[in-house]
């Protein structure tokens, strides 16, 4: 018997109604002989409802209080999915976080897993019942409530399979996979059957938000295979694995294998930063003292002993950024900053391009023939990122798309 | 310094303000210099929310589901009045049932505390701390969560303060403390500064709900002083001891203590029961079996080698009643039974009646002055409880409590 993880997101059980559907589809992974461990989040606008409440009490929560407060979001999704379960005749033990074994960090509001005793997952799988898990939240050494904080449920999943060394982990998804591009935007854009661990990460960050990092990279690290799939449909998504075990042909073929974009993105930079040591270093653990997730860093060259720096982060930092950069500018001192949130990240992601140089030149090339401006490059070595206005964000996805021949009526080969 | 156990109820912790006013009577507490646990219950009417929830799923809920569920409700209201305290510059620490070291026997939704491991609430007071514990749930020998039922939070409340050894346990309520009568219905009821557990019990039983009968019993098992006072106003409520230690003068002056009555009551008789052994324990076995709490039985004599019996129950029970009397009647046979919730219960209580004969002669002699018919009768040794019909209530309490003595002009040395 192969033992499944299914991951349903809080949209998947926001109601009665949707709690029955994602009850049928347990149900029939485990009338299909699998034994399934299924790894909820809280109900739709739970936790934006808890959040409010909050919100009355105190404008600046204790963070041990607001796990305590936010864990029973999940506690209550795994109930009642649980009693779903058992209305359609199955077996079922939903187990909250720290039964189901999740030993954290002890950091409140995002913990990081340090590793999962699943016995008691163990028992009630033994005792045929499918088991609900509350994704989410974990246990510290202290005996403390943690939460695993943004992505939290996806990386429960995971790690919940990679403890039962579980076949596959299915997460559920409201798309039926990882496309080359946003199928809204590009019409030719396809979904892709596999997809490496690597590329994933990247389409993942670029704003493609199908899996949280997090739990790609965990994934990775143990080699655990991902399903990505609908919850409303029985299509074969999209599967996350080892480069290695990949379609061979399909990783030659494919120097990109998707275009990705981010309109959820401020742009900040800061003029005339002295251009001594420890200046970049100072304003960047600012930011990240104050919680701001700084994603393409970019320092051009030093004039008159001073420098510049770009970077961009999420449009909803937008305010903490104002406050770190306009003290920056008055302490340390620097001349100025500016803040734009009128552009957008477009970004080709493939692990081919690792061998084949001439991807990024192609990018700008690409990019520049639309007319479109870029105003900022970020790379690694399986993606390339510019930032452009965001009204060019489509000309721009469409444009790579059809350039790197990701053009579904290109691909037929391929996709078949 | 004291350790004082507090217990606020789920109206104290309704809305943002009250769990304000909650939190400011905790800190006065505190400030005091005494170590503070403070016991709640769910939030206004969060449970009923939560049941509402799990009735979309499901008419006939798993017992450990909804414990599941409901155990939410409290955990929600611990991070929230510890939030609000730490707004108002205490430092405060929130436990779960679990994390508080209740352990139950097990049995899902009406649970007993089998033993309190108080070692982590012991160390959150040496840090200083006040502890903020949910009521009403604890955990099982197997780590599932459980609730405690009805009265819940009462009882973990007084488990907590003998665990402790804490000096006295306050269970705050909205009425002042407790009442020979009803002061809405008798002008002249006062409010007594002490009573005996027995009585307590007696009144609690009677439908002078300020106090669960569980706490009580509980309290006085192990000899905890209980105080029962408003959480709206400063007042000494009443005390809540042992018999030995209360004012001599009072307890030999007053023979009958309060008047209590209750009008959540459904008379229930069944006629023509088979006089063999063991009609009446299988007809009050059914009724177990169908949760259904039996409060007075009466049996009376055999004609014709049938019986007839007669027992009171909660009106919300009417229908569960019905059906197991409908069943007995078509299957034992019996000859018919009948239902009838226009019935009210008037109780006097007084340790000081076990000692005074007459008592109950006196109680059937005001109420036939007063052409009040009694349907029911039941005593024990501190109380004699009477079912009437409910349109009689309010006379048969103002007459019982005038011929006892008990109004206020003509009690007041002794209340002084």
């Amino acid at each position: 018997m192969a033992i499944i993880v299914q991951k349903f997101g809080g949209s998947s059980v926001a109601n009665a109604e949707r709690i029955f559907r994602v009850a049928k589809r347990v149900g029939e992974t485990y009338d299909a002989g699998n034994q399934v461990v299924v790894v909820v989040s809280a109900m739709g606008d739970t936790t934006d409802d808890l959040i409010a409440l909050a919100s009355q009490i105190t404008s600046n929560p204790s963070a041990r209080e607001m796990d305590m407060l936010l864990s029973t979001g999940e506690q209550q999704s795994i109930s009642l999915l649980a009693m779903a379960l058992m209305e359609m005749g199955y077996s079922v033990a939903s187990l909250t976080g720290w039964q189901a074994g999740y030993h954290t960090d002890g950091v409140y509001s995002r913990s990081r897993i340090q590793y999962i005793e699943p016995s008691r997952v163990l028992r009630e799988i033994g005792h045929g019942n499918i088991v609900v898990v509350a994704g989410f939240q974990g246990i510290s050494q202290d005996g403390d409530i943690t939460t695993l904080g943004r992505g939290g449920s996806d990386t429960s999943a995971v790690a919940m399979a990679i403890a039962l060394k579980a076949d596959v982990c299915e997460i559920f998804t409201d798309v039926d996979g990882v496309y080359t591009a946003d199928p809204r935007i590009v019409k030719s854009a396809w979904k892709m059957p596999e997809i490496s661990y690597d590329e994933m990460l990247e389409m993942a960050a670029m704003g493609a938000v199908v899996l949280q990092p997090r739990s790609v990279e965990l994934a990775k690290q143990y080699n655990l295979t991902l399903h990505v799939r609908s919850s409303f449909n029985y299509n074969e998504g999209t599967i996350v694995k080892e480069v290695a075990t990949m379609n061979k042909d399909m990783e030659k073929e494919m120097v990109v294998c998707g275009v990705a974009h981010d309109t959820n993105v401020v742009k900040a930079s800061i003029f005339g930063v002295p251009d001594i040591p420890g200046a970049a270093s100072e304003i960047f653990n600012k930011l990240a003292r104050s919680g701001i997730n700084v994603d393409m860093i970019v320092q051009s060259g030093t004039r008159d002993s001073k420098q510049d720096m770009s970077f961009t982060a999420v449009r909803s930092d937008r305010k903490k950024i104002e406050a770190v950069l306009s003290d920056v500018v008055e302490n340390m001192p620097a001349e100025s900053y500016a803040l734009d949130d009128t552009v957008a990240k477009v970004s080709v992601v493939g692990a081919g391009m690792i061998s084949r140089p001439g991807v990024a030149a192609k990018v700008f090339q690409v990019l520049s023939k639309n007319n479109i401006n870029i105003l900022l490059i970020s790379t690694s070595e399986i993606k390339i990122s510019c930032i452009v206005d965001e009204l060019e964000t489509k000309k721009a996805v469409r444009a790579l798309h059809t350039a790197f021949e990701l053009d579904a009526d290109t691909l037929v080969n391929v996709e078949a």
